[in-house]
């Protein structure tokens, strides 16, 4: 994308090669000079392929790929219709869990990415964040120190993550880290499902989480950010996945 | 997606929609399996259709999502076909700059995210570079020196980040950077172009960026790190665009 609009329409004096090119240019351009604003509802399939002079099966694919793209969002009920996203949804670990399996970004790489966000937003909640804003992410600690199997643990692990990610309320970071996190989920699931000694390990993590949200609490910025760093790569060298493959590595 | 599989396939047991839906559990099923690695050629529209027994339009709707994802890319010529990605293309870019239209997430969010993503690539950068890898960056920098319209500067300066963003080896958040950097594009070059001191502002910001060259050359991150979130944020105050709107605040 060398420039802001190539990527979302055709060059200037190209003949669009079908229909449903003529479709996408018309909502994405629709949405980025808030023709629709989000939350705002598409006109009907029948409509917008009357409007646009191209096919009913058209209007249908390119609302599919913004569905995907989380960009759109279609409801039943007494709000239903497809209406513009105002949210970002899940889109971006759909997007990064492909990645992953496609080799365009490792374990290792996905990690790094992680600890870099997760750092900055843990030290953002410690510098803004409330204790009636903390208490969520005390109560998924507290329910995971009784919680012994790997994969309800696994469940709550991933939920605290999120919500500690998002007390630094900058939504993007937000986003991301709880895509990088839900990406390698089942990566961290499987590695704790053959530990010997996962007992041992799951306290360590259940007193690691309660570590952070303490200097979360305490306002210590810099500290927050250490501990959460070393709770994630400690866990990950303790779970011996490979950083390329992703694999338990083995003896 | 509460678990790893939700976001991807239809929950065991519930019956799919439709066509759509068939095929696209089955295409992301065989790329997270590797029955579809990196680089693979998917089997024809036709085939497809025939194997999962569902319409070619259903077949078509799903190869547009997963080219817009950037999963799957076609390709005309000698090396014709649908292919499984190799790389994550520019799918992030295109999601962002719609999720800025849609306020899902605002100027100050990216900007704050970028600054994150790009200190940790620089400071990565500076501990592994080679005056080699320093090379294309340099170069850039040369040419923005002598460049004095705001259009094509902005157009090098984009190149610019890209070229020092990849520096870190980390493909993720290179193209994170990278799609960030593309998506807040339109907004610093309207910025620039209505800046009564344009000229004094690009001068500045071609010796930072040598500036930041520099530290990266001599290796020393935290400079290089701290260099470059002074060079984002002072360029943002410079050019007085609004945090939340991404507008150029007014007297």
């Amino acid at each position: 994308m060398a420039s802001d609009t190539a990527a979302l329409t055709p060059p200037r004096g190209e003949v669009p090669t079908g229909g449903f090119e003529v479709v996408m240019t018309h909502l994405t351009d629709a949405i980025l000079d808030r023709t629709f604003p989000s939350g705002s509802r598409l006109p009907t399939e029948r409509q917008l392929a009357a409007d646009l002079r191209v096919s009913r099966s058209a209007v249908r694919e390119a609302i599919k790929v913004l569905q995907a793209q989380g960009t759109i969002t279609t409801a039943a009920g007494p709000a239903h219709g497809t209406r513009i996203s105002t949210t970002a949804g899940h889109a971006f670990g759909r997007m990064l869990r492909l990645h992953l399996a496609l080799g365009s970004a490792d374990f290792g790489e996905l990690t790094d990415t992680r600890v870099v966000l997760e750092r900055a937003a843990v030290a953002a909640a410690a510098r803004m964040a409330t204790p009636e804003a903390l208490e969520p992410a005390r109560e998924l600690a507290r329910r995971m120190s009784s919680v012994t199997g790997s994969e309800e643990f696994s469940v709550l692990d991933t939920d605290f993550h999120v919500a500690l990610a998002s007390l630094g309320e900058n939504r993007l970071i937000s986003d991301l880290t709880v895509a990088i996190r839900q990406a390698v989920a089942p990566i961290i699931r499987d590695a704790q499902r053959v530990l010997p000694d996962w007992e041992l390990l799951r306290q360590r993590l259940v007193r690691e989480h309660v570590g952070i949200l303490d200097a979360v609490a305490a306002r210590r910025d810099d500290e927050a950010a250490d501990l959460t760093e070393q709770h994630i790569r400690g866990a990950h060298a303790a779970l011996r996945i490979d950083k390329e493959s992703g694999a338990v590595e083995q003896d």
